[in-house]
This record gives C-alpha cells, sequence and structure tokens, in this order.
C-alpha cells in the first residue's frame, strides 16, 4: 500500500479528495496501484465529512508516515506552500502541485531538491488546469526540438473576451458576469492585467528551454484596454481577439516570451477556444503543430491533473521528470519585445486612410471603420518601429492589438 | 550510453532516424539521457547515406547487442513485425512501435510479454500519429473515469470530407485530388472504408477500458456513401461532416465502440479540425472534455511520437506502461450499434415533408432542401427503431448519417 497526502482543503484539495474517493477502485484496478488517502492537512475543521478522520493540523504527520510516499500540495501561494514542499521532499516523498505560483518562483530550486532526495516534483496541475501539458511537453515531444507554444492560458479572461466579440458586450460588462458566474475572483487583478497567464508561461518556457524564467522578465499586457470597437473589427476582418501566452525561440539561441493581447486568425485553432476554455498550440520542428484543449481550471478539472501526478509517482520508483531546468542569475537570454518583428492592429481617430498609409506602408485596412476612424493592421517590422511611427503621428491612438 | 535500434527504413523509420540525428544533442542534453543510433534492420541496401554503417540485414545484430535497450519497430504489418517484437521483448528490449495493426491484433499478448520481461511495449505512434494521446490518456487522466471518447482519427478521409464541405467537391473528386497530393494510397480502401480508423479505436478503447477490441467486433463504415449533397445541408444547417472512431461506457459496464461518419455541430471543436489533421476529445468524470489534435500522419509527426517513446524507455528502468489490458475471449462486453439511441440524418427522395414528419415525430427538417426531397434530422430513439421507420417507407432514402 502507498499512501498520499493532501495539503490544503480548498477548491482544489477538496476536489482531489472527492475525485480519488470516487474513482478509488477503477484507478487502483487499471492502474496496479494499491494507493490510499492518508492524511489532508488543513488548520480549519471539517467536521461530518466521510473522510473527516483523515484530518491533521500538523505537517509532521505526513512527514512521519513512511507510508506517505507522495503528498500534493493544493494550498496555493508561495508561503508556507514552499516550506511545506521542501521538507517534504527532503524525506523523499514525491510533490505533485496545482500551485502556479509556487512553481514559476521556486521551481528550479525544487525541481532540484526533488533529484537529489530521489523522488519528484511534478506540477501538471499549475499550467492549463486539466489539460495534460507538462507530461505531454515533455514526454510525448521529447524528440523535437520546440520552436513556439502559443496559447489561450487563462479562461476568466478568455470568457470576457468570448463575450465581448460574440455578443458586443462591454468590457465592464463582461467583467461583471464572469464575476457573477464565479469565473472572475472580486479583485480581479491577476487574470485581467496577464500575471496569471505569465506565470503559466514562465512554467512552460523554463520546462522547454531548460532556464528558469521568471515573471519579471516576461512583458505582460493585460486586456483592460481592449474596447468592444476593437472587438468589432476583428470579427468583421476574420479574428478573433485572445490573450495570448506565448515562447519562441529565436535563432540567437535566446527567447522571447510574451504575455499579451492578440489578433487570432480564424485559420488558428486557438481562434475556436471559447468561454472558459483553454487551449495551447505547440510547434516543433518534427511534429510540425499540436494543440491541447480543456478546462484551464474548476474543482474537479485541476483535481484530475493533481491526480494524475499522485499516481504516477505512487507507481513509479525514483524521479519520473527527468525534465530539469536550471536557474538564472539573469535575463540576458530572454530578448526585449520592441526589437521583435509584429504585425500590429492599429485603430486611429482623426485620421484618414490615405494619411494612415503615408505612414505606414504596406498596411491591410479593416472593414467596417467607422466616420473619422482608420483602422488597420500593419506589414511586419520591428515593434519599436511601429511605435517611433506612431509617435509621430498626430491623430489619437483608440486600439492597438498585437497580430498572432 | 543506450543505444536503441529501428526495424524498418520505410517512411517512418527514416523520418525517425532524421528527427533523431537532428536533434541528438538537444534530446540527450535536456533529458538526461546518453541515447544512440545503433542499428537499422531493413532487407534493402541503403548506401551514400550519413549512416549507411549502421545497417544490418540481421535480427541477431540487435538481439545479442546487450547496449541496445530500446527497438523501434517501424515496419508495419503483422508479419514479420510480431515475431521480432516479441524476440526483443523476451531479451528484455523495449519495443516503441507506429504499427497500428500489429497493436489492435496483437497488443494484449506483446503487453503482457514485455511486462514478463521487465521492458516496455508503447505505441504512442500508432493513433493518432504526432498528437500526444496513448501516454495522456493513461497517465495524464489516470485519475478519472473516461466516460467516452470521439475523434478524427484518420487525415486521408478528413481530407476528402474537408473538401465536399467547403468547396462542395464529389467524392471521388476529392479523392484523387488526395491521391495527387499523396494523402491517401493508390487503393483507398483502408481508409475510406474506415479500416484504418477502426485500428485506432480498437487501441483506444482496449488502453481505456482494460479488454482486447478486436476490430471484427467493432461496427465500421466508411465514407464512400457520403455525396457532395448530404454536405450541403450539413453546412448549411450548422454541422461539419466528419469520420469518428468513438467508443463510450454504458451504464451497464459494456462498451459500445463505433467507426462511422458523423454529422458534428459547430458547437463540438471537432467540426473545426479539418485537412489532414486529427482530432481527439475525450471525456470523463473529472476533467469533463479535453481535446488533443495535430499531423495524424506523415514521416516526421509519426517519427516524432515514435522518439518520445523510445527517449522515455531509454531514460526510465523497467516498466513505464502500468496500462496494461487484458485479453478478451469474447466480444460479449460490446455493445450492438443497433441497440444504441442516436439522432439520424435522413434525406429522402419522392417523400414530402408532411408524409416524413408523420413518420418520425419529432423530426428537425433543414434548410436547403430541394424540390422532391426531405431532409431532417430525427428525434433521439433506438437505432433500429428508425431503421424500422425507414423500411416502412416508399421513398428512396438517399442519405442517411448518425449525428454526434
Amino acid at each position: 500500500m502507498s499512501k498520499f497526502a493532501v495539503m490544503g482543503h480548498g477548491v482544489v484539495g477538496s476536489g482531489t479528495v472527492e475525485l480519488f474517493l470516487k474513482n478509488k477502485e477503477r484507478i487502483n484496478s487499471r492502474q496496479g496501484t494499491d494507493l490510499e488517502l492518508g492524511y489532508i492537512l488543513d488548520i480549519r475543521d471539517f467536521p461530518g465529512l466521510p473522510y473527516s478522520d483523515r484530518f491533521t493540523k500538523d505537517i509532521n504527520d505526513i512527514l512521519n508516515d513512511d507510508d506517505v510516499t507522495v503528498v500534493a500540495e493544493v494550498m496555493g501561494g508561495v508561503n508556507p506552500a514552499f516550506d511545506f514542499v521542501k521538507k517534504c521532499l527532503e524525506r523523499g516523498k514525491s510533490v505533485c502541485t496545482s500551485n502556479k505560483e509556487l512553481v514559476a518562483k521556486k521551481g528550479a530550486e525544487l525541481i532540484a531538491l526533488a533529484k537529489a532526495h530521489n523522488c519528484n516534483f511534478l506540477f501538471e496541475a499549475s499550467t492549463g488546469g486539466a489539460i495534460p501539458l507538462i507530461r505531454p511537453l515533455h514526454k510525448d515531444l521529447a524528440g523535437n526540438e520546440i520552436t513556439a507554444v502559443e496559447g489561450i492560458l487563462n479562461g476568466t479572461t478568455n470568457y470576457i473576451l468570448t463575450q465581448m466579440i460574440e455578443h458586443s458586450t462591454p468590457f465592464e460588462k463582461a467583467l461583471s458576469d464572469a464575476q457573477a458566474k464565479g469565473y472572475a475572483e472580486k479583485d480581479p487583478t491577476a487574470d485581467v492585467e496577464g500575471h496569471d497567464a505569465c506565470r503559466k508561461i514562465c512554467i512552460i518556457s523554463s520546462l522547454v528551454y531548460g532556464k528558469h524564467v521568471y515573471p519579471d522578465s516576461v512583458h505582460t499586457e493585460g486586456i483592460t484596454k481592449i474596447t468592444a470597437a476593437d472587438a468589432a473589427y476583428a470579427k468583421a476582418n476574420g479574428y478573433a481577439v485572445k490573450l495570448i501566452g506565448s515562447v519562441k525561440k529565436l535563432d540567437d539561441g535566446r527567447i522571447f516570451p510574451l504575455v499579451a493581447p492578440r489578433f487570432v486568425p480564424f485559420s488558428n485553432q486557438l481562434a475556436f477556444v471559447n468561454d472558459v476554455f483553454n487551449g495551447v498550440m505547440v510547434y516543433g520542428n518534427g511534429f510540425d503543430e499540436v494543440m491541447f484543449y480543456g478546462k484551464g481550471a474548476g474543482k474537479l478539472p485541476t483535481a484530475s491533473a493533481v491526480l494524475g501526478d499522485v499516481i504516477e509517482c505512487a507507481e513509479t520508483k525514483g524521479t519520473i521528470l527527468s525534465a530539469t531546468w536550471e536557474d538564472s542569475t539573469d535575463d540576458s537570454f530572454i530578448a526585449d519585445y520592441r526589437d521583435q518583428k509584429v504585425r500590429m492592429y492599429i485603430r486611429l481617430i482623426g485620421v484618414t486612410e490615405s494619411e494612415a498609409s503615408k505612414a505606414f506602408p504596406g498596411a491591410e485596412f479593416l472593414k467596417g471603420a467607422k466616420d473619422g476612424e482608420t483602422a488597420f493592421i500593419t506589414a511586419e517590422e520591428k515593434e519599436s518601429a511601429i511605435n517611433d511611427r506612431l509617435e509621430a503621428f498626430d491623430g489619437f491612438v483608440a486600439g492597438k492589438i498585437r497580430v498572432l
């Protein structure tokens, strides 16, 4: 028998327990495991549950029980999760986490610690919720050079943008709808400003390119400046608007991670990933392109990913995820977004098409322009050059969104 | 150092060698392996290649070299592949295959043999080409009860159907286009009659439900009866037409696998999987739904999946894929399609809407009907009951396609 412990009985923690108990018989028979729920660590009391006897307030109960070989960390936040995870790994207990903040900030250190103690630090649930992503990237696609990853990594903003584009809902109304449905927090900053997507693209970038990418090194823009008018231009011209976390390998060996809203053409599968769903497109030199799609958050979907990791740890001895990434001491391996070539959607007020086309040679003007307004997509050039052209201009820049 | 061998230097075999040599440095540094190409087995000569010195015509060179721990079987067909794979496994050498026929016909036996010899029989490349599917199904989603899988598993037929629906191309013309582009074989039977998709749904069903599903037990219909007229009704009414391999768990514990063309509503992501791409939607009691999308065939895409398996075997000792499925001695665990409830698209000639609506209460009539023709989607009922209603009818049944 192998026991696992769950640290934190919040949304994901209770979901992990619930899903395990529901499917326990199937899991153990199909996977050849003999897995049992040992402990649930929480400072609160949860009387009256069928598994109330498993609760403890003392992490030493978990640390000192040699039958506990795997621990699910689903508390969230860096403290005290980091300290608890370290203690587990130091005792040779594998840890599986849904905590993206922990992985984005402390991943390199915890992976190294797991390796040193012949156990695992797995984090499938930290990125893309239920969607199989970390293991496929590291295992299935291991024979390739990954050239780029582009993903809709945040369900809240995708719900908001879908409402804006499908139903012409203004941003503020779409946000309050999302809050009413429980998709957005009361303080939606981490979602709408792109911080959540940023943590996830940090994890993906670190995994794929082997060096820890810290959130502060990634240029991050949210969706608060997008208007219903921008969404209308997108729709009328064959694009969706999505908040995309992306990373790309450059020819000089550096990488270029970015979190920003994008015009996504309907020729890209990501354009059809709507509502609270996430989708991640991966490009590589053997497989060309693959996409992963599913629920990026929620109680049972996230629990599904946590449990997958727990089961793999329980059935395997020693380390599974050879995927290590090194820590990084500076961010010189990360390229500046201003130096990258891009095509940009621009909406100008008080500027005529002929004025705009002089300043932006090769611009592709969009259908549906209103009086006194010009909307176009620039030819591809350095972002800094596009900004220079815009600064030389008199008109008011009402919208500006990169094209994927 | 760990050596691997490639059995068969055809399209996939040469792709596997090419992709490995191209990415070898990255693979070994990122995955912590020290993998080297040992042998390529083929009865033909391939002089002048940079790796011509690795060829052998004698399988004993592979069997007798203890440094060879992993073998990629990419010959195709059951003979002599089955015999060669058995010999490798009996020597404790893991085998990774792209050979769907071998897995669909001999999977249970080979998995058991691998287990008995503490090595692995992996087959990510056998289903969905480059798309990570087998490992995610077995590992990432292991905490769930998988309730259903529905997939576009054959790129050739998907290309043909996309041409039919997007460009109103008749079937014969779309097929000859596919042949001209190299997407379809000269003898396209295995693709257009659904046999290829059938093998793949057999592999998925066996993996997910734990009992070997043999191709003969799966009701299989191809796409040769679909006309441009059916495709036009689909498009005009919010559907795509796709060849879908599906399997579903029934309440009585049996499973229901099926390969058949389907009307797929635009609300389903699979409707947007076009051309030679494959897409597989998976449903489960924790994660709800996830979809995998990518190239289901081709030289380097298939090689990518083979290499992923080879790398995992090289870096891990002992068995990885606890996923075993038992052999089956009869098919009493497989439900008859005629007993299953379904909604059916039906196109009748010489029948009025009012006649049809009497015979099919609850039918939803489709837009775009031509004179003397009626097209509708039935209410949900047993397929045998729908067939009985049709038989009681005078008119000519010009089209009949299940709705997904």
